[in-house]
């Protein structure tokens, strides 16, 4: 236990003396500076074996300390905790209000009105029956109201998903000659989703889903917005025969040819979405406006289709859709043959953009409403509610950004709001939805077009351009991977780009040379810090990254041509020779045994040049390590300081001082 | 350009304050403390796209800036500098003198007698001719000299690539019913391992082989040696018929059934070698007793096999070998079909493991000698050398432990020892060859055996367990995956484990919570410093790497652990609640638009709890990217520090100062 400092006799500041009087030297000509304050470099306490990888496991897959909770609690409350840590509902439950209840019952209503026609295009952006859409709002809501932790986003079929699952599954299977055996690999590839899903909660590996980068979402979300969008052309000029490919120059090719009653009745609704869009955007509390927009639409256009029977004109109506609710599809999922690993295969692809878009999505919202998401529980929730789905033929089913937004702007409290939905979406199943037969699929696909359009954040691609230029080269990558290439492409391209930053990073850490800020014990970058000035036969270098093998041998060369460079300099000028060499490992967090064999090899090159090395506040790790490798040992544990500042007071030639 | 302190008005040390006297407070009640040296956070100056793109580019490519000489020169020295770029011999030969010479043709002839059985064994090793094991160490050697910038580096066939190369050969082409379409194969693989090799130089792509790291290299080595070494018991023992098989359980299967006379001159000739390896390693000065051994077991036993004729008494003898200097083999490479492909695959496989053994012996050797060694420039020799190679039937060839050890300590100067040892093994090849067809294979078991147990480098292995024991989990990935699986697999797990720990890491960074060293502006980690003390109502975190997107949550979600801790603590023993969190930024030496994010969302936790946030020390990376995210602004300018010592004194409370 650190003591706390409470008695007022200690100070802070090394440079207030008068009042305390003891443990200063005030006579800058001394050569007794040297461990003035008497602290030594610290060696942690050591470690065995076992305590060392139990800490590494533990925050690896336990950062949460998710058993906080269960500690010192007799065995029935444990219990409890671990049915509660399953089903969150148990515990909200309990408090559940009226007062809520108002708000979870508006939200829910909300968001049913936006998700019926969203579900019933996103279906067919799957190649799916419209139904199958609808089903997909009913079933997975309950069970993440069930299981969830998130109280604001709202379940099912989301756009990005739909194109990724159609786009792969038409590549096996051809939707419109086998449209059975389709949804047999539909739901496979659901049940797969949600198999991936819940093994990464329950093994607790949800930090893989961190290794995408926003840069690369943002654009790889942009590049599928840009495809749908697209690709909706096709309902919306009403072109028959239209390409399956995704890539733009495909879709493009076969844009000519329409018909004029789609194209007008596309094009009416579609402005008429963007302008409540705009409506809402530019007056928050009119959210709602947009929000119902689509279903009105639907609505209107759907009546004047069945009353005018402009179908039989030309225009392209839903006609695939039945009435009632899912039926159990444990039977069609392929448990076995070639169309298993298929399955498979888009299964664990789809479940990770799934998962990334509500994971996202609801740490957002925890964030803004202040209360903790556990990912991993997440996980688990969206997984098991991907595999009930998969047996009551739903597709894969994830947190819409959309949705989500207008549930919480209309004031939903918990996942209340979501089985408010499912039972609204229900209640359509069974009574209303043959006249959705009607809805022309032009008004579809402008409902489309008008949600994808927000998934173009360009707000956050300027931001990343201004903050990082290579990681906006990662959302290049992306996006124009997927609107040049295919859905999976851009997703492989944001995947390895975002990777390739981290192990360049790793390979290439950036090395400083130190300078004094005058008349303080700073020492800084000198190029950060033009003030700070250099010690005269001293070099600084300060490493910032852990010394690992990867840049071992850089970071050792890279010092050793600072030490050139200077060397020039000083030739140039006529300096003085460099004597001593302190490298601040402040930043260094660890090291590994490529590390020390390089920090080896650089003591060895310096004393080929009569240059001593010094090492200024190694961290516990690195003291720990340095030590056990006998490194210490090598270099002399008067060599070691707790800062930069000591060593120089030691190890400064005295005419620098006070000459 | 930082200013040099000279003159001997400014001090070093904050704690001196007598004699300058200005510029100080020595008043420890004054709340006038903070930004006392007037200094504040620095901000690089900003640079453009081009500029920064440049420097990444650079330092990623060109780390150790080979441009330089380059500089203000004028054309025709240009040309002239390029030259000796890609054949440094041009700069040594100039330099070269008798006294040089009569090092390297002493350590030529040396290593040319430990090489001529060791070639020949392991061409045996990848199931090639013997003659073909000579001739790779003629025209190669020879090739090396001229571009290579090592000098002590032996060249010529090497156990580990041969086992490799034999393993992954034979699995395509049946070397005993097709030798010639085996042969074939070899050199077209021996071709695409240059090509690999000179790319990769090339283009500066260098910095790939750094991400296998030491520990996954040991521990892949001692697994092959294992294996060589019980594939070595077939000539040994002299089973005739056996396993192609390289793990342990198929070699361990075939072992029984024998000839007597082969195990007893296998036997009592690894003894002699074992013998002499052991005098040499207790008297360094002996060294050449334990060179010319394996030479001398080889005269002796052939001598002895021919005179005897104990070949037609069952003793196994070498046979296939073939007098002459090397063919031309170009037209032997398939230039297409399908063993184009597998030729490549496998090419680039032994390419990387050759680079990576060559680059480690080119390090080590250079830092014995104080000389620099261009990692690019050593690959574009070894694969213009195995391009050569490929093309006058050479098999892979790469840098050899053990003869550059031998090269070293018979004191060679310049690369000029392997032409020597090329030129006797030329002479070799022309004069002597028919007389090795009565060479024994047991003798040749046992110089491969003795030579492989130096392989297994047990003592760098408990380094690595005394230091690291999750590097030692790597090592020991590979080690096991070679023995019980294959040598590509060992090679992938140990890719694997190196890669995986590094993105583990990125993921997982350290935090820690610091506490002041009484009587010093000094904040350190409690942990390792337990006389650190914490101040009341302050909580100061320090974030131990970068903040990427891979672990801007996990660090948003530590750091507001670590407060929820405290809070339970103060709780506890009744202390101040905390009102200020600093968070220390030295180690975080760059942020991304993830890491702004995860700070904003820290933030706004923050302000629901009343406390402020405040960042201390944030590096030029940093401060640069906060500022175009605007999250300077949103923070307040007065909440950045320069250091944690400066925060402290503004913010914290009077009463920890002075009651």
């Amino acid at each position: 236990m650190p003591r706390t400092v409470s008695d007022g006799g200690e100070d802070f500041d090394g440079d207030v003396s008068s009042q305390t009087g003891s443990h200063r030297y005030t006579d800058s000509n001394s050569t007794h500076h040297h461990h003035h304050h008497g602290y030594k470099v610290g060696f942690p306490p050591a470690k065995g074996l076992l305590a060392e990888f139990a800490d590494g496991v533990k925050e690896t897959f336990f950062a949460d300390d998710p058993l906080r909770e269960y500690k010192d609690q007799p065995r029935s409350k444990k219990l409890w905790l671990s049915l509660v840590h399953l089903f969150p509902v148990l515990d909200w439950a309990r408090s559940y209000s009226f007062g809520k209840f108002k708000g979870d019952f508006v939200a829910g209503l909300t968001i049913a009105s936006l998700c019926i026609p969203q579900d019933i295009g996103y279906a067919k952006l799957a190649f799916l029956p419209a139904h199958v859409g609808l089903y997909s709002s009913f079933v997975p809501p309950l069970v993440y109201a069930m299981m969830g932790s998130s109280r604001d986003i709202a379940i099912g079929p989301v756009a990005v998903v739909s194109l990724l699952l159609g786009t792969l599954l038409q590549e096996e299977i051809d939707p419109v000659k086998n449209p059975y055996e389709y949804s047999r690999l539909a739901f496979t590839a659901t049940f797969f989703a949600g198999i991936t899903q819940a093994m990464l909660g329950f093994f607790r590996l949800g930090f893989i889903i961190e290794f995408l980068s926003h840069a690369a979402i943002v654009g790889f979300m942009a590049g599928a917005a840009i495809t749908i969008g697209l690709q909706q052309l096709k309902g919306f000029l009403g072109i028959a025969k239209f390409t399956k490919q995704s890539d733009i120059i495909s879709v493009m090719e076969s844009v000519w040819g329409n018909n004029w009653q789609t194209i007008l009745i596309g094009a009416s609704f579609l402005a008429f979405l963007l302008t409540t869009k705009y409506i809402a955007k530019k007056n928050k509390k009119l959210f709602w406006v947009s929000a119902i927009a689509p279903l009105i639409s639907v609505i209107v256009s759907t009546f004047c289709v069945f009353i005018t029977r402009a179908d039989k004109q030309g225009v392209a109506i839903v006609k695939d859709i039945k009435q009632g609710i899912n039926l159990p599809s444990f039977h069609l999922i392929y448990w076995s043959g070639p169309y298993l690993a298929k399955g498979f295969r888009i299964g664990v692809v789809a479940g990770m953009v799934g998962l990334t878009e509500a994971i996202a999505i609801g740490r957002t919202f925890a964030a803004m409403k202040d209360y903790q998401i556990d990912g991993n529980k997440e996980m688990l929730a969206l997984g098991t509610m991907n595999i009930v789905g998969s047996m009551t033929s739903c597709y894969v089913g994830t947190g819409s950004m959309s949705r989500s937004a207008v549930n919480y702007m209309a004031g939903c409290k918990t996942a209340v709001s979501n089985v408010v939905m499912a039972i609204v979406v229900m209640l359509t199943l069974l009574l209303i939805t043959p006249l959705f037969k009607y809805t022309p699929n032009a008004i579809l696909a402008s409902i489309i077009i008008n949600a994808v359009v927000s998934l173009v954040d360009y707000e956050a691609a300027y931001l990343i351009w201004k903050v990082d230029k290579m990681d906006f080269m990662a959302l290049l990558g992306a996006f124009f991977g997927v609107v040049f290439a295919s859905v999976e492409y851009g997703l492989l391209i944001a995947v390895a780009i975002s990777l390739g930053k981290i192990l360049l990073q790793v390979t290439r850490p950036r090395t400083a040379l130190l300078g004094n800020l005058p008349r303080t014990t700073i020492y800084t970058n000198v190029e950060q810090y033009p003030e700070a000035s250099k010690v005269p036969g001293v070099m600084i270098v300060r490493v910032d990254s852990a010394i690992y093998f990867t840049n071992s041998n850089y970071v050792k060369e890279r010092i050793l041509r600072w030490l050139r460079d200077e060397e020039e300099q000083q030739q140039e000028q006529k300096l003085s020779k460099t004597e001593f060499l302190i490298v601040e490992l402040s930043p260094v967090t660890d090291i590994d045994t490529g590390g020390i064999h390089a920090l080896e090899e650089l003591l060895k090159a310096l004393e080929k040049r009569k240059i001593q090395l010094i090492l200024a506040n190694p961290g516990s790790a690195v003291i720990q390590k340095l030590q056990s490798a006998k490194f210490t040992k090598l270099i002399g544990d008067d060599k070691i300081f707790l800062s930069v500042g000591d060593a120089v007071k030691k190890f400064a030639p005295k005419s620098a001082l006070n000459v």
